[in-house]
């Protein structure tokens, strides 16, 4: 159970890059970030393209105005000067500029927690997973639906044995926001997310699927895709190459079947993301939208229903409750929980308490790199017509 | 409004061949034919394997000891003798039976009301429709799901353009009835399913998704496959070849897409019928396990429940409309709309009506052939590798 | 489980009073009685206060013309002198007629089976009971919705002590049809409801809850009420003294409290009945609204759904199983089960098999009764001022 | 749309009374105020009855040493002297000292943000309200739940006429985590709970219906209870005169009716806090546990499910919203809201913005006395033998 009480000595001193007053993605950092006071404490940023506004919304946020920079590269300098400098920063801006600031903050000594996906090409995550062994940096990226305590008691379920052997994965993140193009047209945080320069290879495999296909590695650690096939569409023209719609077959190792859908053009859907795992003897079933509900159906059994905050649950689950049973947690819980295992691992790091490190679970640059191959595989099906591929 | 009046000057004489005691299947036909008494009345029947236990049964059900028959053979023989003999037969036995009994039937100047899936291969439904339009008889198919009136309201919206153009097609029958393959060794009913000799080229491609591909073209009857690509499993290995799990890529004429997930290793899952249908404007959903309701969701507006029984409701829904709002109804409702849609299409056919014939919306031979051609190309697809295959 | 065969030696030849094409209410009786032709037989009617509507409509059901009445009295009269005359009949009409045409039925040598409220006062249904018992003839009440099945589940659960001592009921059965009073201007079937003459002391006690309250009997039948309370109101100032809303507060023997909320002006409800039963231990609900799920709800435990057709559940609840697991009943099976009880009841008394009578569980006289106990209880408290009075 | 920037010029020195490490409240209450680090900056605290502890889990939150204290009266009388000391203080202790404490820090000069049921008596609470008055400062009362966005457009709703006549309220905080004495015997916070002389008059009234009340006059601000007759039981006799389950009736002065049920013996609950209000028109219906999402049903229409963050919700409610559409929001963000609201009203009163204060809608002292003359009115239905009283 989390109250708030530091697991780390000090809280850290951190800071941003982008997430300003016009996007809706900073205040979702903030709130996992700064959640108890006790992991981090926001000290400088570079929060927006505009530098003015970036310093107004700083100053309005608390932060000293003199700590609000212009763009990174100066905030980088500048807070290496100071013994008071970032340790840490987060990175909150459009996919394309993702690899440049890791690596100028890595190269500045600091960790990084970086938005999904982490680069355009596992390539460059291979790249600067090198730096960062070679700089003893952490790299965390923010999958931030996958802090749900829910998912953990998920992964304690599987790895127990209790569905007998997984079977099918059903995995699905959609939405209808995007079911016309009025907001390509008016949302500059949706122009760039359509334009292959800045956002990479991909749409909702990029900004959706690669959280959910994280969450299906959290819950079951051991099952790895032997091979896939991806099929995308672009149902708003203007998009094209990019998909507004995208379906993934699986087939795993162990003989399992998958599958995962993507879209923002469902129309009308609020209930976003869903994961259904079977197994031979049950099956659990889970939704974003009602994160505090686990289902757990065995089959020949009556229904299950398994409550967050409920003592049954198991304790890797219970660890992170933080508002007790009856009592909602939203995605600010979720987020603060994955900012909590980063700042574990960043604090465990510089302690080089690697026994830690080893047994932590937490979005590093490993799941980074598996998000980015994961887009790459799937959109090398889809160009060649939405055939298996390998997964390479 | 139905309320049990007759729709059809008497009812027609009518018979079973299957559907004994021992199975389930043989309730669900006569609780849909014999729903309001004006249809349909039961007169002769060849129930069982075993002629004692089927003489015992039909005995049971009030059916006149002499007209209870040991084999379809004599059933059809004894009754053309009949001033008051047979018009019309169902039948309920194993798939490998079908195509003999049907065209056993139609020979002896039946009209037929056969299970799905209809025959093994569609060169042997093409056949049958020759016979059944040479002897001018019906041959219907029980889909029996399909039946339920706010599917009439889904084809009412969809057709009227009431989502806009329809983009995606989510479709599922899956249950975990068949996780272990302890059903497989104890029931007579689930042995010959997994039998390619009686069963035919599938196992839940034919037993359950042939119901939901029907309802989906009821739904959507100007909506055409053009190609599909299908991947199917045995999770049990003794069910090889036939598939107890299976996935299937549709892409449609007018590039919208589509999947279909048949299972019946799907452990626990107890919602084992949905249709979503995504428009470029709005979605509606439905499932089979609360039939008494539809989802409407238009994007960016509150999402809409629609209740069956209400005014609200277009006319083709509410004609099929028994029990009233706020009262549920259940399967049996819809054996019994599908049921007297066939009389209705036989009624029309005895009278010459072919401007009614020409616009009732009920599961005949075309319905049928449809669904046999769905197993084909979905088996051709699998057999190859889960490769996209055009819809032939 | 049921599958129409038969459980008496041959139907019963039975009748109705009411229930014609206007009103929505005949055709649920006709539901029932006829599911599967074994139990009754329709071979006669006096179906309308219109004769020649009523004749058409008897006609059109199949019914002989020259079984079709002007009127109840032509029908005793008339079958009574038919060696296969009338054996029971059914009341439909509205609540101001039963008492005589139940009295008359009687003396014609009829078994009765009538629609809820029984009559206006208990002393008429003392009356009756004695006139009933003198003619060794049934009366059954049709509370239509306590046939289905997960009822029985629910009293096997409670009688068997799973859920601890009983602690708190909370009973519902509220609409919103009525929330303004446009149908109380157009529909016949409404305008009788609000008129004391023909409906009685009350509108929704009588018209709703007494269904309710007969299910909580049904559940547990070991609780009895020691004093209650009622509030009644008539938001629609033109049904005074009728109430179109009513909540009953309830002291029960052992010290459980209940509540019940009757109303017909719940605008926008759509889940009409339900019933919670807390114990020390744990709790069941259920809805009218999904017959077929039934929560399980352990403190301390995963909350549990149980499912309609499963074999996890008690016999006595899988008896009057009908469509199978996965397969939704609604309304109709509810009604059939109620008939078919009744129907063994009459059977039973023919037959002189008084101890198949001590323990089948049916809605008789005695349930007929204790409805209209109950409302005559909940309106003298209520015209009291809403106080607290003994249950008499 | 809420972001974290400063609604006030800067945070308010705030700290604690209780909430220590031992109970689950303390955190609620420091999840909502320092959610954003712009209303509130926690500086000192008396966390504990056990000093020590007290001092540890301080110096756990970031707390400086030197400013945790062994009691409040230590507290109030150093921070005075600092000038940089405490503005307002939370208190977080058993019900029986909130006057004391309440009392100490006004004329300490400080802001007070205190639990509910604020105290024993309305005369208390008059006399405190005197004293808030006279030194110019807000006490404001912490019903933690009613800081959900969607009870904003509830209220907008409702205050627009969109229902229609309010005619019938349904009211619900119950759960069954007190089902048993289990807890009684383990738990601190427990004990208490059933202690009079630390709990005062009531149980699950004080504990639980408060909230739930004051939601329905935050939503209802027009409507008053002209009477009511309240019933409770002490299912676990060692609670007794203390209850643990009540039932309240309601009448309003416009003619409407209502009900209220708390508990916390509903065995196996967990879909706590229900609202629902009906009007001539239309009903909406919420759930604490699903807080996300708001039920709206319009007699004659389809249902309709209206989600939080979405623009066509009225802007009080938009005003709220920190997280967006399908983003989740839970009970933490119900007390940062009800935090903002109160910090704002501190805010006004130190700068004498007296037109702010007379629209800003939060929980004052007023809302503190309401919830205690409920409790009152309840309390002294109930000890009469559950008769209805005039509401004073």
């Amino acid at each position: 159970m989390l109250n708030g009480e530091r697991l780390i000595a000090r809280p850290l001193r951190w800071g941003m890059v982008g997430g300003g007053r016009l996007g809706q993605v900073g205040y979702k950092h903030r709130s996992g970030a700064l959640r108890d006071n006790t992991a981090y404490q926001l000290v400088a940023a570079a929060f927006d393209i505009d530098p003015q506004r970036g310093r107004s919304f700083g100053v309005n946020l608390g932060v000293s105005e003199e700590r609000l920079y212009d763009n990174y590269q100066a905030m980088f300098a500048a807070e290496a000067e100071r013994a008071d400098g970032l340790e840490v920063v987060s990175i909150a801006t459009p996919n394309g500029t993702h690899y440049e600031i890791t690596k100028a903050a890595l190269n500045a000594g600091l960790h990084v927690i970086c938005e999904k996906p982490l680069f355009f090409t596992s390539a460059e995550v291979v790249e600067i997973r090198e730096l960062a062994r070679a700089k003893n940096r952490i790299v965390g990226v923010t999958y931030g639906f996958s802090g749900h305590p829910l998912l953990m008691q998920m992964r304690a379920m599987v790895t127990s044995g209790l569905l007998g052997d997984i079977r099918i994965v059903d995995l699905q993140y959609t939405h209808g926001f995007n079911a016309t193009d009025a907001v390509d047209k008016i949302s500059d945080a949706q122009k760039w997310r359509v334009d292959p320069k800045v956002a990479g290879p991909s749409f909702v495999l990029g900004d959706l699927s690669t959280h959910t296909f994280y969450m299906s590695q959290l819950i079951m650690p051991h099952m790895k895709i032997r091979e896939l096939l991806c099929d995308r569409q672009s149902f708003i023209p203007s998009r094209a190459p990019l998909e507004d719609n995208a379906r993934v077959l699986m087939h795993y190792e162990n003989g399992a079947v998958g599958t995962l859908w993507a879209s923002s053009v469902n129309a009308g859907c609020m209930d976003s993301q869903k994961i259904r795992i079977v197994g031979s003897r049950a099956s659990i079933e889970w939704t974003d939208s009602r994160p505090s509900e686990l289902r757990y159906e065995v089959q020949g059994e009556p229904r299950q229903i398994l409550d967050r905050g409920m003592s049954y649950l198991d304790d890797i689950c219970n660890a992170e409750e933080r508002m007790g049973a009856l009592h909602t947690e939203g995605l600010a819980e979720s987020w603060a929980n994955i900012y909590l295992r980063i700042a574990r691992a960043i604090d465990a790091t510089s302690r080089g308490d690697t026994s830690l490190l080893e047994t932590l679970v937490y979005p590093g640059i490993e799941a980074g790199l598996d998000g980015v191959r994961w887009i790459e595989n799937c959109v090398r099906s889809a160009d060649q017509g939405a055939v298996w591929v390998d997964f390479e």
